[in-house]
């Protein structure tokens, strides 16, 4: 018969749902926060329950935020930069800041192009894009969409658009690994990419 | 900047808590949950939530269970049999269930001696085994600590406690590797070193 009883039957089916976790290791983060951990397992709980609830997207650039607009286009010194860099994830975004080498706006895709499944311009938020071209202000977009087939589509793409608006488009530089993903960069890789990068 | 908002910094520190969690994979997990999954996530939170506040140990064997008594030792084919399995874990336990060729009861030590980590007899609950000892009916305690030096010296400390206790006791036959941990084995491995296994 299962030795498990049915709270840690759910747990274990629950913690499945995080990336790379399978039934093992479910298992054994179950069976180490009971036996070790109950403080750690109850934050982790009410962390998720506020951060599911609470998290939405910044309304200017898309990034995940509890607030209207994000810490980033709050700031004055940065939401009036003529530079946009757009980037596929928070995650991106965040190893971008890491650099600290942009003081500029961001707009995040939540995504790429990728139309088998079923991901076009609309889940992207180009029309919130588009107008935060025509609304002016903006003299550079940077695209920093991944170094990887989905990821070029998309630049192609949104170069495309900047150019129907008459803004100027700029590519991270080579220096980005073809294949590889942004956000698992090192700092100094990402730094250069940056400096260097390309008009289009 | 940092572009992490404060829930989103309390998710991901929360998320370290889990075994074989760094930063970078405790950012992966929050980001997925949020970008894909938020059901998943809440479910997660509430099941956390749940199973660190419901899920205790059991009066007789000491595994997890919500209820006083887990379903094994409430099952009364099983409560009256007279072999006992002492394991070191529910997860040990759990294991040895699923070759589904033990029929008896379970004693869990929730750990094994470890005089340097302040692991001794009275973490592991040995008075409970004793007591269960001495009210009889128990003709053989099987020893199905881990293969290891611990697990070892854990079995030779429960063998002279068995015997002054003029209870029969055997550990698990040759067949579980050296340095290896019980909860990984597969089932046909532990289920041979179970029928082989040795009166000590
Ligand atoms: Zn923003
Ligand atoms: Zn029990």
């Amino acid at each position: 018969m299962s030795a498990q009883t049915p709270l840690l039957q759910q747990l274990i089916e629950a913690l499945k749902a995080l990336p790379g976790v399978g039934p093992k290791t479910a298992q054994r983060m179950a069976f180490q926060l009971l036996e070790r951990n109950r403080e750690a397992g109850n934050k982790l709980g009410k962390a998720l329950l506020a951060a599911m609830d609470g998290i939405g997207h910044c309304q200017s650039c898309r990034t995940f935020s509890e607030q209207p607009l994000c810490g980033i286009c709050q700031d004055p010194a940065r939401s009036q930069s003529p530079l946009l860099c757009v980037v596929g994830s928070s995650a991106d975004m965040q190893a971008i800041e890491q650099t600290g080498q942009f003081d500029g706006r961001y707009f995040v895709l939540m995504g790429q192009l990728s139309p088998l499944d079923g991901i076009g311009p609309a889940e992207l938020g180009l029309d919130q894009l588009e107008q935060r071209l025509a609304a002016g202000g903006i003299d550079e977009v940077i695209l920093a969409t991944n170094p990887t087939v989905e990821g070029d589509a998309t630049a192609y793409y949104l170069s495309e658009l900047c150019q129907r608006h008459h803004v100027a488009v700029s590519r991270l530089a080579q220096g980005v690994p073809f294949g590889g993903e942004l956000e698992y960069l090192d700092g100094s890789t990402l730094s250069h990419a940056f400096s260097g990068r390309k008009r289009l």
